[in-house]
């Protein structure tokens, strides 16, 4: 038996930290060190010692680059026949859900659910909402691209999350009264569901020929919408709506 | 002379009302609609009336998607070598640079300035910062990647802005302090550096032949950063910033 050595418990609590719907906290407490800490090693993605870091350079680049690039490569990438430029749809997909579940970390479930501006701003929704709604507007979105029936109901999360709202509420156009009944009672559930509609997307993406991407799939707007275009929109929704529920984090007074 | 039908007048308000740092609001009252039926139509992006648009379907796909697909399509398109995946990071580019337009309308300066929740949550920025921030992050960046001087510095934007901060102020760490320094004084300004910045970025990526994504740009990371990676970072930076400037635009009790 070999003691790890200090590097090769980050580059373990790193990877274990990277994987969908991880537990920040539990890990932490695991590896013995702080909440704060892993989020600084995710942040660094680098598995020396500061201090041996280069410091030239530093100032021009905003530091947020670094959370993703660690991940296992797509086999994709060694198909000479697609550019780089899959990758990097993937990569796109997968920061909303990093960046949700660290907005998730550490929150109660009344936390969760808090609607911190009720009175002076309804239309500003739970960062339990906000995480359901990334999924499903995900999960609903691919499974109409692909043909198939949306995960919610064919694999069960409309029961698991027993929500008191139909099974095709349109949560794109919640009023607050709707939104007040997303009320989560189990963070791992939203994870998963987060993490099963993330990779969704990545699965279709993986699996789609370039040449299916110009294709016309909504003949109700005008000009049609083409797959690509339904593609992109899905991934800037989901960017956008991580960065409103770390703003509502900030709201609730705690920090990222 | 033929007059304008209710149609083509639709067409030319859209198109007007695409174009970077168009003003909603004086474009509206130019054509005599309000700025709802504006947004209305850019949402829509269907210049037939609404009452012949058929009904079916239109339960399971959330709008968001129709402000974007009636753009010029860009001139690689016909290039048979790039498939479309380039296209779709352009529109991803566009995207946060149309939310922000869209959240700027129609407000004063002192709406665009205001730090609505500073006494509860400080780290909750004004809408003014959250555009410039966004800009910003795209100029430098770009500037880093393509080895240039950023457009703040050599086109003059940090004179003209003329903030009591240094011209190398590190925004993505700015302290509230620093924050409120960032105090917007024209609005056209503000629209016009963003356009810029987001122009920069599309210029990158047009002329960036595929086989330079992969290249290593940044060694202070462990594994290194990607072309790939900085650009996708700055796509996604862009498009969470643009759903936090909605949320301030809420917390002023303002609707979208």
């Amino acid at each position: 038996w070999k003691t790890q050595s200090a590097k090769e418990q980050r580059i373990e609590l790193v990877t274990l930290a990277r994987k969908p719907g991880a537990n920040i906290s539990e890990l932490a407490r695991r590896f013995g060190v702080s909440r704060k800490t892993v989020y600084k090693w995710l942040k660094r993605d680098d598995m020396d010692d500061r201090s041996r870091r280069p410091k030239n350079n530093t100032k021009r680049v905003p530091p947020q680059q670094g959370a993703i690039q660690s991940r296992p490569q797509s086999p994709i990438r060694d198909n000479p026949m697609i550019p780089p430029y899959l990758d990097m749809l993937l990569d796109a997909v997968r920061r909303p859900q990093e960046r949700l579940l660290r907005t998730m970390d550490g929150l109660s479930l009344a936390q969760l659910n808090a609607l911190p501006v009720a009175a002076s701003a309804p239309t500003i929704k739970s960062i339990g909402w906000l995480v359901w709604h990334t999924a499903r507007e995900q999960d609903l979105q691919i499974a109409a691209l692909a043909g198939t029936e949306a995960l919610w109901t064919r694999d069960g999360w409309n029961r698991r999350f027993a929500f008191d709202l139909p099974d095709d509420t349109e949560d794109w156009r919640h009023t607050p009264a709707e939104a007040a009944q997303v009320i989560i009672r189990d963070a791992a559930l939203l994870r998963d569901y987060l993490a099963a509609a993330t990779q969704a997307v990545i699965d279709y993406l993986q699996q789609l020929p370039p040449d299916a991407l110009p294709d016309i799939i909504d003949r109700r707007w005008n000009p049609p919408v083409s797959r690509a275009v339904r593609l992109i929109s899905i991934i800037d929704d989901a960017a956008m709506h991580s960065g409103q529920a770390v703003y509502v984090r900030r709201l609730l007074g705690l920090t990222d």
